[in-house]
């Protein structure tokens, strides 16, 4: 089982020549599109898809995840093991979230001609370097066949929320395509049970009161509120409308918890 | 054999965790994506499209169909057996047009918790009860072990046309994304064979007065036509243009047949 | 194995029910959908997504091609076996660069009725025609079973670059969604190795003066520079812009190459 996480867009001949390069190596792939819509060259928007859904496959998956801006330059090519998942792209940080949630993983740098395309072109190592090396690993290649271990793999910068006299601080790691704001604010620094009356999240300037468990529960028309969604982070929303506009924030926008304590 | 048919749309997460999840429990399933751009929440469109396709499929094709305004909420969750097709999702009326079509149907509430995901998220049951419950489906699990039969279904408001002195009078069920409005007028009200020199369609205010089996048949520049549509419906179309912009018109809008007696 | 490749865009039951079509007559096909976003009734478009990616499948793949503007006229239907990969769509020179790629090639027309669903739609042989004979395909029935060879199929005008006293004439043949311009100039014609310091590429008027392999070699800000693309065309492009935009340029735009001898 090989998933695709590309931003080839659904226009072009790219993810059909993956495809077929996949197919031609290794006729029994079964190929999952995961995503071919991550917004060009958007390397964090694809680490936190493939970080919000690649557990949900089964152990043994392949996440083919490619999003290159710096195809044909000299970043390096990895396959990695992690969570008895296997994930192959480039080394640009693209497999953060994995690292941050799997204790243990191993990373190898392509460098083994043999498993790729005999011609590699300079612009598309989807097709002539990363599907290949998928197909070979589906077809029972071990990653270590691939080429030399290293550890300095490329991460992004994944700070997690911090306590603060008042609450914690943390910051937007998403925005999604209803205009729902996640946050790296998880169960771990708060839950609904920890609210009281007067916690309060501040961001951009505006404050969210009302906080719930579901859409349904928390909203009122034309009202902030924020939920623990469902990838595990908590996530501020605006009922049939978008948070992200009326907020005007964007990744990185800081976010604080204010406790409030009862009485 | 399980469809997918959601409003989750093709830039987050969500179709590929549902996928992850089905795929968990049932590795050999083979996942068929229908559509995940029905417009957000719009249950009548994906009612709809589930309609005009699923009889496509073979016997015993497990058909997903997840656009769910209400989740979280007290609706309830189906599995439903209906002319020898499977379908999971919530009980809001997308199952309307299978229920129209079908004499012999079955609906059970899902209510067994064994066959859900430990934790059910309260806004993502795509993923946290009908992905997991189409995935059991699949592996053999019978319709009647996921709870209680019921018959009060949720059905949208479907109502046929009715006859009039004059003829027909029916209504726009639904706008495709070139234009063409789809009436519920079939065949069984009316053919091309019936249609005189002065049959007329009256819609919006506008007249239309030309009638064929096909757009290069039919078409003059700039002239509404209609035609018997592939989906078995009488259609209104605009060669090269939108029909719906022209009349400004929407899913509801009334539509008269006027027979036209030759002569 | 049957690919799929359409106009049929992404929010209507055209592409379910063509694939429900293929699997109720072919339980064990593996459908791999290639792209449904080609611009509405762009044959040309779909003529160079084809060509530029079908070989990468194995051999044995059936590719079923659907833009199809002139459905229900007189237009023929097609089985065309070549390059060890089968194509079924209709006979408007969706299959041109196949056709100019393979030396033998093997055309049918489609007319035996028994391999079509019992009613044909006017309006959607993909569903009702092209797919039941892709079915059929991938169960073994020979392709000269459809129907009598013909020869004289239709072609786009694909005409391949032309030598000039100082170099080569072209033009663009497609416009990626990056606005990347791919010409049909290839490697025959000219390499990176024949550049010297005074080549340059003419193109609406406007001089291209940069050549390497690939982005992040080429690129300098605000400047357009060509690279042998992925596809094996010379392409014209922007970094992080859109070169067809700057340039205005589309399909059929007259590219110059000027050799530009060394010294």
């Amino acid at each position: 089982m090989i998933t695709l996480l590309t931003d080839f867009g659904t226009t072009d001949y790219f993810v059909p020549a993956v495809k077929g390069v996949i197919l031609s190596l290794c006729p029994t792939a079964n190929i999952i599109d995961l995503m071919h819509d991550i917004p060009a060259q958007d390397v964090a928007s694809a680490a936190f898809t493939l970080g919000a859904c690649y557990q949900n496959f089964p152990a043994g998956t392949i996440h083919l995840t490619v999003v290159d801006p710096g195809v044909g330059s000299a970043r390096r090519a990895l396959v990695v093991e992690a969570g008895e998942h296997y994930f192959v792209g480039p080394d640009n940080g693209i497999f953060s979230f994995v690292y941050a949630r799997e204790g243990n993983w191993r990373a190898f740098q392509i460098t083994r001609g043999e498993f790729l395309r005999p011609r590699v072109s300079p612009t598309f190592h989807g097709r002539d370097v990363f599907a290949p090396v998928a197909a070979w690993l589906a077809k029972g290649v071990a990653p270590e066949s691939f080429g030399a271990e290293i550890s300095d793999v490329v991460r992004l910068s994944l700070s997690p929320p911090e306590p603060t006299e008042t609450g914690w601080r943390g910051a937007v790691i998403h925005v999604d395509h209803f205009g729902n704001c996640i946050t790296n604010l998880t169960a771990r620094e708060w839950t609904l049970q920890d609210c009281t009356a007067n916690t309060r999240l501040l961001i951009a300037g505006q404050i969210v009161s009302q906080f719930g468990t579901h859409f349904a529960q928390s909203a009122k028309a034309n009202e902030l509120f924020a939920y623990l969604g469902s990838a595990g982070y908590w996530e501020i929303a605006l009922w049939q409308d978008s948070a992200a506009n009326r907020l005007q924030v964007q990744r990185g926008t800081v976010v604080q918890l204010l406790r409030g304590e009862a009485g």
